[in-house]
């Protein structure tokens, strides 16, 4: 507690998740001062084609020839 | 905003996916109306014996021989 | 299955939630075809102090006198 | 209705996830009595390394040579 | 690690809540076994007039003479 | 995208949400460099009573006499 859901494109690299988890938790502890929990990060990845924004994904999925 | 998160079952083309994002967002802002924000639409793809329905899963997991 | 969770802005009446579940059950039946179990939406409503776009809420918080 | 949306680590097998939905389905049956609707169970499998806990992944990342 | 996020109806005591808590996580230590981490339970309530089943809440949103 | 679903307890002022919304947008976009979308950070109150760890609440429900 508390908990943080994150929603990212795919591709990124274990270093960059790694430094994600580590940036997030001291962004929030930061502003929440302390906690009687552990803070916890969850990172979702999402394919672009998978994700929509304004009715379009924001890659097409590719096509097949 | 708004966000609409989609847990579906496996198997879906980029096609379908494409169409799903397309519809959902339509029927969101077709009831809304004007927004603020553009709709963002996550596809989650669910194995359906990861899906449980009154205690049992959709689709029981593949037996090994 | 499949289910859809929706976050929408504060101060939709009751009509507008039950037009919004009718619109993206359909919209999900539409391109999913014939599905093996209902289609369940839920709708969570989020405050717009307390959804950021972009590092600021989409609306401050109210200030008090 | 009721929904359990569960995130676990990697690595079970199918025989421990389906009983794992009909464990937690009974769960919520004994508390919550009769439902209108059957339970739903959503199970997530979550990498190590994107779980977060306190600052760093529970498992980190492999590197390579 | 792990969590359960659980989405019910409302109107649940505080003790039904305790005992919801305390027998998801039994269930789910049961099936797991020893955890690296506690298990994390989280409670949402919903309104039955924001749950849709097949197109329709699971109850009509009250109306007004 | 991407996005942040925080679930935080409750109480916290509206100064402190501003802020926590600000400080994790800088924390992904610091990490994961230039975006092709905004950054949409939720928050999730979540009662205490309602959050459970190793199989308690987090906070009793309040008894009645």
């Amino acid at each position: 507690m508390p908990l943080a859901q994150l929603y990212i494109g795919p591709g990124r690299t274990g270093e960059q998740k790694t430094a994600l988890i580590e940036s997030v938790t001291k962004a929030m502890k930061d502003v929440l001062g302390p906690l009687q929990q552990p803070v916890w990060v969850i990172i979702n990845e999402v394919p672009l084609s998978d994700w929509g924004v304004d009715g379009k994904p924001v890659r097409p999925p590719q096509g097949r020839p």
